[in-house]
């Protein structure tokens, strides 16, 4: 295991996070020069974070002769240029999530990296939390089956800072700034190699005076048959709701991050204190998170990222990942437009993947639909004969 | 308040759980006759629940010159038959959801009611339910602002009779036997009054070897600009999973019907028993239900019927929801096919509902896009400059 | 079923919570007679409620010739009066809890029903909610084996009237309040049959600025071995906290009345309106009941003590129930002040409980002392050999 | 920050989940040696887990040239033991919990570590987790008011090595086992300085045969007046609880360690694998802990214990805490004996607390006891007059 030392550009909410995720615990790597357009606000960060360089000019960070990997905290708008630039001067690049603002951006983006050989890694949190990593584990080992349907939803009364609220630098609304996540998430429980063919999407902006959408509901359709659904708002009410739900042939898995991870408090108010990342009050029923940084995947993501490095490996995500989600975001504006279902276009490395399949239990030469326990204990079979597509019940004993 | 005397049209477990609820507790009302096509059923069902007189004749269950209410509790495809004797026989009658197979019948049953001038009510149990009752109550008083989004859901292994899985009885898979339920549950949450205009549906058959959906999503679009979303499953594992989420401009609801309601069992098995409807194992963690057929809205339903009878008033679910909800089912069908926004089509009498309006705060001038709380105790304003467009952060001090 | 007039004793929370369940639903009995100290507050009382008549002199309330039955809603000092008076006019007597203030006036009430030999039927509600029922039957029917511990708890911020915290016209406080609640769910899940033996109490006043206690935890040892465990609180901040634990040898039941009961909602504030029984806020994370009377119990209770009436037999509590409670009560009294375990002093009707047993596994010729799962499948035994005492490990193949 | 090389003693499950935590992640410190008295467990664990070097001797392992900091994972009897000889030998000394069997062996050690002025950290895990270390954090700025009592409960199907259930080797049962944790728990919300006078304790064996108590439920009284209570029990179904609850006067505080988490899956079996630890089945409705290391508090454990070692600070446990514990339980299983309360005898080195006292809000010159929102809105005084000391009732206007 290597030391590294970091460049990181950008001094807002997610630069604070990814710094105190490295700087945390006992960890071996450090930022060690924090760029940011304002001298004020790099000098600011330096002294609170103990980094011992700063700069305002993005090449001179980037170049930075001291540090090996670049770590990309920057608005949408500005990822192209700083990932040329570190493409350029060969350093590992690590990027925040989305990509890109779009599929075009993020295919030259993709293309920059590999044709210059760098390790790029596409940071994005929320596959990388203890419970998805857990989760998708499970999934793959077939503890529920086949997966059928997922659904990621996140939501909060909108983001932190202004430029994620202006589209031109964004790139778009709530799907661009949520809905990034919860595409990953979604993947992770369908398998990478299953295809994402078509998008579904509704859009609105109900709520706040922007010409983004600050709602949107979206549907993902898999070559296998498996349904993605995801759900993002800038208009929710309660603090962040970050949930998901994977359901499959032999099981469910439910995942709540945020808002019911097993910490409630009341308070009466007095004593102040922060709560959690967009909660709303500091009084009445309080749901904190124990550890911020690594119940969103921060601290496992770092890790995974800086063992890919010293490894030679690919990370869990990559830039093509990065660019995978920018396709389907394009996908959703179109649909959202054109009301119908709008294909994914993308150039696709993952192989092809069967259609979900099960074998049905049989009783007596008919197919067994279901097989139901009776309140009094004996099992209620539905059966289908297959010549005359007839159905009929069957009352059994049990076993 | 008048004692009734019921016809109860069919022995299935929708009929038994009807029984139970009206003998249940300390109630006036009670089943006076059974019908079933099965003499045999009929007498079971009449001696199990304390039932005096059977008949398997419908005409002559529905006439019976000692009841004045008939509940009709048959497969889809016998309502319209059930009903025009009803009504040719000057019978209050309540049905069973869905009210039809589609809307055409549902409109010809509509017809047929208020033609003959008898009390109809319909019989959708799930809007009932004493949480949804109160929770439609605080939406309708403001505490959650104007909604903007209600998501149901109703999925679990699939149901317990032969004819639910054959298109032709039933009218469709999940989506009627289902989705009726949650799109009341919706229109409910949205307000009645708030036209439903175009439906988006996806629909598969993933696992079951039938015809009918197995699984489905779909979104309503309502006049007010707010979005319903319903899924609907026949191959959920776990149980039955009833949820309703509604977000407002001010507020959020949660509702969790059957597997987390305060009621948790770890068992290592022994002592048999029912553990709830649909539950799918005896031992382990289980979810049980207090009391299912309160918890589930029948009493509530029945007492909102009979109070209606007996004031002359109409009940809060009548036989036009009924034919809404067939209207809306027969969208999803249609744009299921098509992949695109299905127009619902309707007779509308529910007058027109306006564009969900906000007004936002100002600050100097400027349009206050959010204010939020910092870990610091200031409070971080994203301000848009109306005139340019443009985005700004501003901290300002508390208050 | 006969058709009940009931006189409805006292004009508070608790008769007004019992006439509302009475005259809910499609019931067949009604309060035909309301008394209160205040002619004010009868006639309010019978206005808001559709009562037709109204007392304020006692024993002419109690022996109103046209109700045939007597609840006693009045403060714990007045329970003995008016249950004379139903002794004396032949009424069945219905009584709030706790029956009385302590032990000695418990049996004197007790003797006067029993020899009067008129129905008396103890109004202990939280036993009867839907969830208690079910369970109760869950631990009767076997599936969690045999009980080792239960504990209940209630705590909220104080009661709603003046009497409660005057320890003289209450008996105590919050033992007596909220203690006589927990006593009898406890020994629900214990079996009636299985002897309180002795109490080990906690008292102290922390908060409130009165002279009973305003916070206890209780220890109920019975005759089978088992531990009873009951916390009470008039400072709990943050609703009312109803929850229920019971152990047992094969299993475990969590119940949550109140607080976490699958209704969630957050509200900005507007709107305004009740959430539940002692919920402190109408802003915030709320956590509404769906229906209190039902889910507290009252409904399920008063159908027990009318079916009871009108079958002769004896309702699901009895006044010996209630002077049960409050011999428990007068020992957790004597054993706060004391300090040591105090013996519960009362005359048993219940008869004999052997004590716990199980019988253990044996893997070759040694006494299983436990068997888990490790990670890799294997499973791992504890094992004991008895003629030495010594305690050894062992892997072994799963199954 | 240094970095330091560990010498672990013991290859049990806690010497295994000490290593992942210090190699999980992106850690500086590794385990530089392990010892077992068994050549081959400690080869195993060696190569397991990447530590270069093993030795079956102890003090060598301790005094090994190349590591600075000792780790002891050992059975409770031989404890005393390996500090003594960290002590000689000048290393940095880790003890797992309970630091000893009882009061005395605590003192020796304690005396020991202090004499030979070695650094000495005790390694109780749980009040370290993320969820634990905020809230007391949220308790100490003053959420929650002033602490009444607090709850900790630990409670599974029993250890999972064979010393564990002997009582001579660990000590006791499990108010050893599992109790050490809960007192911890309990001081670190009621304030490390605030002194714990006296205890009640119930004990007893219900289902295991065993010599040692199975179940207990133990009462710590505080010099504030608050109360501690914790349960244990190695009879618990359902995996492993681990939950604590605080109550203040102006707070109330849940936290849920491992069964309700946010995690919940179904599993209708096949795909096997590990769920958690001490869970009891791998289908039906699991609970897994996401990252169990992190979420146990072992993370933050070491990362305290390294950084204050490399500060020349106090660890947050330190061997004191260790001494008060083991006084704590011997005061434990004297009550239990004795059925009466047992003064906890210590040094004690943390200063006085004063009693909880509380301003009680005034009306019209009378004591405001609680004040209550109606469901009208209105406000309910209860009223105590102090002269007469006579209570009322007084409704008012909101506000």
């Amino acid at each position: 295991m290597a030391d590294h030392r970091v460049t990181m550009l950008g001094t807002g909410l997610i630069g604070l996070f990814y710094t105190q995720t490295l700087h945390g615990g006992r960890g071996r790597d450090r930022v060690h020069v924090v760029y940011s357009r304002s001298a004020e606000r790099a000098d600011a960060f330096a002294r609170e974070n103990g980094v011992p360089n700063t700069s305002t000019d993005l090449e001179e960070a980037v170049a930075h002769p001291e540090t090996d990997v670049v770590v990309v905290g920057l608005p949408n708008h500005l990822h192209e240029q700083a990932i040329e630039l570190c493409a350029r001067h060969g350093k590992a690049v690590l990027c925040t999530k989305p990509l890109a603002r779009n599929a075009g951006e993020a295919k030259r983006i993709l293309d920059t990296v590999e044709d210059a050989g760098v390790f790029a890694g596409y940071l994005e949190d929320l596959v990388y939390t203890p419970k998805t990593l857990k989760a998708v584990q499970a999934v793959r080992s077939g503890q529920i089956g086949a997966v059928t349907w997922a659904r990621s939803r996140e939501t909060h009364p909108g983001p932190h800072s202004a430029w994620f609220w202006d589209r031109e630098r964004a790139g778009g609304g709530a799907i661009v700034d949520l809905g990034c996540h919860c595409i990953e998430i979604i993947r992770s429980f369908m398998g990478k190699g299953n295809r994402p063919l078509a998008v579904f999407a509704w859009a609105d902006t109900l709520v706040h005076p922007i010409d983004a959408e600050d709602n949107a509901v979206c549907l993902v359709r898999f070559e296998s048959g498996a349904l993605g659904q995801f759900e993002v708002s800038w208009t929710f009410r309660g603090g962040m709701d970050l949930r998901d739900e994977v359901a499959g042939t032999h099981g469910t898995i439910w995942l709540n991050h945020f808002l019911r991870t097993g910490f409630e408090m009341f308070s009466a108010g007095g004593g102040g204190g922060y709560v959690a990342e967009k909660a709303e009050t500091s009084a009445g029923w309080l749901f904190p998170v124990g550890d911020e940084v690594s119940e969103l995947g921060y601290a496992d993501m770092f890790n995974d990222m800086f063992a890919a490095i010293d490894g030679g490996t690919e990370p869990q995500e990559t830039f093509y990942d990065g660019y995978v989600v920018n396709s389907i975001m394009d996908a959703c504006y179109a649909s959202a437009k054109a009301g119908t279902w709008a294909p994914i276009e993308l150039e696709w490395r993952g192989g092809t993947t069967p259609r979900i399949a099960t074998t049905p239990e049989r009783y007596e030469g008919q197919v067994v639909i279901k097989r139901e326990i009776l309140p009094d204990g004996r099992h209620k079979l539905i059966l289908k004969d297959e010549k005359s597509g007839d159905f009929s019940d069957r009352i059994v004993a049990a076993g």
